[in-house]
Formats: C-alpha cells, sequence, structure tokens
C-alpha cells in the first residue's frame, strides 16, 4: 500500500549531494542565517533527504523555511538564551529561532550535562520547525549516549470521542548506539500519519486510507476517501486522528503520547501547548543518557547488537521480505543515496531554479 | 464495546478499602515479605484496585505473587542493591524482588536526584512484576515533580511484519501535576491491548475485536475471533500486535515504543531485553523531572490547569457524553470505591477465603 504514495523513480532527478549542500548552504545564507547555523541547518535538511525522510529534507521544509524568513516568522539570527539551568538540566529561549539551527545547540548542551552527571534534559520555548526530529538525538551515538527529542507542534489532531483538533502531531525520536549493527534510531508523529502524509496524498491525487482521520463530528472515517486541501496556514484541513485510530484499537493511547509531548516538549518549556491562542510556533524537549552512567558502555552495545540482530532476523510474515528495525532502511537508504545521488522531483528542482534566480545565486543542480 | 468486558455490577461483592489492606497486608507478611515491605505492596496493589486498574489489582495480580513467593521464582526479602550511581543516575539490582517493592524505592532515589540536580532517571534488573506502574510515577506529585516509568517484559507480541513474538507488551507510564486539576496519570501497554485483556476475553467468554491479534505466520487478524487460552507460563497463547495493528495504521510506531522501552527498561538496566535466552523477568525505568529546575512551578500547575481544562471540555463526537484526559476516570473512580467499597467478582472472594484459610489468617472481607 505505501507504494501509493511514493514519487515514480523514473520521474526523479538525481543530485550530487554536495552539490545540493552547496546550493542549499547559499540560500541560508542569503536568507541572513549566520555563517554556522547555515551550515548547521544545511547538514539537518539534507541529512533527511539522505535518510529517505523527503518529507522532512529539501523538499517540503526548505521553501517554508525561505517564505518565513522572508515575513518575518522565523528570525535567521537568533539570540537564543538560557533563562534556566541545574546541573542536569536547562531550559532556552529560541528567539524565534529555527529549530534546525537552535536544536543542535540545545542537544549539545544536553550532552555536555550527560557527561558529566549522567543525564542532560533541555526544553526550548519559543522556537520553530525541529526538522527530522532524530537529527538531534542522533548527536548522542558519536558520544556513546541514548539521545531522546519531542516536539509540541500547532494543533490538528482530535483526542479520543473529541469533535475538535486539540493536540498536534507532536513527535517523538530515539536514538540508541550498537557496535556493529545499524544503530536505533526511532523518529514518528504520535498521529497515525503525519500530517504531510495527508499534503502529499492531495498532491498525488491519491485516497487516505481508513482510520487517518475523523469526520466533520469527529467520528473516525474507517473507508478510503479523497485526501483534504492545505489551509492557509499549510495545515491539511482535516480533523487528524491519534495513533491508534479509534477507542477499541487504542487510539487513547496515541492520544496520550501526543499529551506526553505537549507536557514534556510544551508547558514544561514554559512556551505552553499547542492550542494556546496565539501560539503558531513549536516547543521541543531534547536529552542525552550516558550509558557509562548505567552500566559498561561495551556491554550495552553488545547486547544492542544481539537484540538488533534478533529483531532483523525475526521471520516475516507472507508477503514481506524481511522484518526491520527503525533506522535500519534509513541508513541502506544514505548508502544508496551517497553513491547514486538524492532523487528530487523535477517540481522541486524548478523551484530551486527559481529561488536560485530570485536570491541572484548561480544554479548548478541539473 | 468496551461494556463487552466489564464484569456485571450486580454480580460483584463490595468489600471495604480498609478491611482489603488488612488481608492483602496479612497475605504478604505470611509469605515472608518484611513489615515495610509489605505495607508498600499492600498499597500498590489496592491504589490500582481503588483507581479501577482491576488489571493490576487483587483480582489477578496477588494470586500471581503468592504462587511466585511460593515456588522461588520471587524473593520475598530482597538484598536490592545500587550497582552504579551518578549524581542524576543509579542502576539497581532487584535480586528478584517484585516491582511493586523496589519500585518504590527506586522511585525515592530519582525523585532525591531530581531535587539536587534536576532530573533523576534509575534503571532495575532481576525484578519482578511492577504492578499498575503509573503507581511509580504518581509518587512524584506530591513534590511537584514529573514522574515516569516503563517496563521490559516477557515477550508475546510481534514485531510489525513478523511472524513470531519478539517483544512484550512493555508498558509507560507518566504523571504530571496541576493546581485544582485531577494530575495527568497515563499508563499503557504499547501492544494495542494489554496480554490482560486477552485473558479477561477467555474468561468472560467473549471475542477479540479486530486489530488485536495476527494468525500463526503473523497476518494481522481484522475480525473478531475467539480469546486464546494462557500457556502454562500465563502469557496468553497468542501473536499480539503492536498498538496501530497494522502498517497502514502505524503499527510500526508501535513496535517503536515497545523497542524504546526494550532499550531504557531492559537493555540500559544491564538485565537484557525479553527474548534474553532464560529472562522470564521484568526489568524497568523509573524517572523523576524536578519541574522547578525548568521554570517556575506555580505557573507549570496553572497551565497544567488551562490545558487539563481545554482537554476535558473539547466537543464530544455524537455517541459520546464527553472528553476525557488520562487519569480524571481514574481518579473519579477512587472517589466512588472509597465511598461505597471495592467490587470484587465473588470468584476473587473465594480465592482470599481459600487463601486466608491455607494460610491461616482470619478471613472477614464477607
Amino acid at each position: 500500500m505505501t507504494e501509493r504514495w511514493r514519487v515514480r523513480i523514473e520521474d526523479a532527478v538525481r543530485v550530487d549531494e554536495t552539490r545540493l549542500r552547496e546550493t542549499v548552504l547559499t540560500i541560508f545564507l542569503k536568507c541572513g542565517v549566520p555563517d554556522e547555523d547555515a551550515k548547521q541547518a544545511t547538514d539537518v535538511l539534507v541529512t533527511s533527504d539522505l535518510r529517505g525522510v523527503d518529507s522532512h529534507g529539501v523538499s517540503n521544509a526548505l521553501r517554508g523555511y525561505v517564505r518565513g524568513f522572508r515575513d518575518g516568522e522565523l528570525n535567521p539570527a537568533p539570540q537564543w538564551k538560557i533563562l534556566r539551568e541545574t546541573p542536569a538540566t536547562a531550559n532556552i529561549d529560541s528567539d524565534r529561532g529555527l529549530g534546525i539551527v537552535v536544536g543542535p545547540k540545545a542537544m549539545e548542551i544536553a550532552i555536555e550535562k550527560a557527561s558529566k552527571v549522567g543525564v542532560g534534559v533541555v526544553t526550548i520555548r519559543n522556537s520553530r520547525h525541529l526538522g527530522m526530529i532524530s537529527y538531534h538525538p542522533m548527536m548522542a551515538l558519536e558520544h556513546d549516549m541514548i539521545g531522546m527529542s519531542m516536539s509540541s507542534c500547532p494543533v490538528n489532531v482530535n483526542p479520543t470521542y473529541g469533535a475538535e483538533p486539540r493536540l498536534g502531531t507532536n513527535p517523538i525520536a530515539l536514538a540508541a548506539p550498537a557496535d556493529k549493527e545499524v544503530p536505533f534510531v526511532f523518529d514518528a508523529s504520535t498521529s497515525v500519519v503525519p500530517a504531510n502524509k495527508l499534503i502529499l496524498s492531495h498532491r498525488l491525487g491519491v485516497k487516505m486510507l481508513p482510520g487517518w482521520v475523523a469526520d466533520e463530528n469527529g467520528i473516525p472515517i474507517m473507508e478510503e476517501i479523497d485526501a483534504p486541501a492545505q489551509r492557509p496556514d499549510g495545515i491539511p484541513d482535516a480533523n487528524m486522528l491519534p495513533l491508534g485510530s479509534t477507542k477499541d484499537l487504542g487510539s487513547h493511547k496515541g492520544y496520550g503520547f501526543m499529551a506526553i509531548v505537549d507536557i514534556l516538549g510544551g508547558i514544561l518549556s514554559g512556551g505552553g501547548y499547542g492550542l494556546v491562542p496565539g501560539r503558531p510556533n513549536f516547543n521541543h524537549y531534547v536529552a542525552a543518557y550516558d550509558v557509562e552512567a548505567f552500566m559498561d558502555t561495551a556491554e550495552f552495545k553488545r547486547t544492542m547488537d544481539e537484540w538488533l540482530h534478533m529483531l532483523r532476523t525475526t521471520k516475516p510474515a507472507p508477503g514481506h521480505d524481511r522484518v526491520v528495525y527503525a533506522g535500519l532502511v534509513e541508513a541502506e537508504t544514505v548508502e544508496e543515496r551517497k553513491a547514486n545521488g538524492i532523487p528530487l522531483h523535477p517540481e522541486v528542482v524548478d523551484w530551486f531554479r527559481t529561488a536560485c534566480s530570485d536570491m541572484e545565486i548561480p544554479f548548478n543542480l541539473a
């Protein structure tokens, strides 16, 4: 079924990673993002594309960011600052800075704290889009730490039994190191699907699956229907459902995970929750756990190897080649795209051509 | 649909909370549990019953514990100890002690650490059943802290696309304080339903709902079928499914949350994961976050009030009286059961009568 949402590979233009990085970096610099921050933001975007998380890469995210810098919604050079701090925690005001710039700085602080006292937790208020949110926890891997992140988002999901949206798609990510196996990297919205899947369905003209959205009264729609258009604020005009879809299938659990993200990633940042009047922004949570604070790191990584190998060698159900774990397919995609280039839809290449022309940047992607 | 699993209220015997506590305490003492530990274990069980979490109260859990003490699987007087410690973390060996005894001690350590450095995280290896796992995070509430817990359980759930079980039902719980509103208390397995729901369905002779289990080849069963019997080890003889049921409905997300619990609650405890050969036990994770380490506590609780009020006053979908949040119904149930007694199935009262007779304890429940 997932084939339905895949851009046809023969339509795609393969773009070299290095060229893509150069172009994206130059666009950020032209938008007024300082040099180091622009490099950081570029790495988050291109890493998403390399991992096959196209929804959060250059195709969808970058043009929104450029628009945000232009209309003043995003601060290209935020004076972010630590508002409160303890040995294991910090709270940051992001000064309307992009999450893909301030998030990595917060993660560095969490890692530094974890290296000293075992765990570091940082909440971030007054921020903007965090990008592919697993980027931040993945920073912990090279330090032999476990990383975690959450992002409390604007509202478009109904609570269980609710007739109106009250929560965001509020994603959660966790990355944990292994020795020889590809590390575990989980990254998912707590709604059935991310909002982007509805946008993509509308763009491709394909139907949504049963259980993705509720009708205008809040009753889950358990059949295939057309995907909604986007509202002016970019959010799909639909009542999305929490993971689990219906109470009988456990939607109160998806709703619960969504609420946990609003508490730890939203309210505990001091920036409020999705439905606070006038809060069109994002708040975040990042954390690092130093494995050595709990146990021998080498033993942890050996056990992770054993466990990940066990998972990926699970006997598959009929019709499936194999069982995977979170992060495995993404790591394979990085290998393939580094070798063959990153596939971009021709419409995305056109956007780059126009944007480069507007900003008087040389265009050399195709 | 949930009416199907409710014990008919006219069948139930209402038992006074104080009498139930006395009887349960005496049973634990007779099993060799030291005085303070027996009081602690009793409080976890009766609190579950008061909150309406009957699956983890005296009806189901206690008889399993008594059997465990008898056959030596459970150590009634564990010499638990801290194996490793940093300012924000600790790792505990539970010495085959029940999670409902060692869990609260671990939570106290986490709270103490959080009060000093902002956050405290404790992993517990070589443990046994953690009971209603929200009991432990709820201990944080009176300290104006957020509490969290996870329990890595024996294996009975298939990963997405898998033909065989590889993970436990691995529950996650979080409790967060409010000012005037009932606090948020979430507690759920990361499978579609907890294993106990299958056991209950079998006992009541009612069918399971679509999406709860896979067939023997691993293909999700999307129609109503009879519930399975229990295997000798007490686990239902079925291939359970992760929250989300199928890939299209997001089962890879339920699988991901399940895996997170195996990492933080299992592997990071040093006790391994569910499918480690010869690991019929449980490992756990508890954490406390001091709100004041991140922001003004009074402001946090005011915002929690506003958010919880917003959630519970969401316009309901047709056919539903109201929208609730995690912990609200449970708090209402406590009020009702403190006033009217705890409803026990006559078969459970019979078990108490027999158990008290066997242990030469006075029986005064009915």
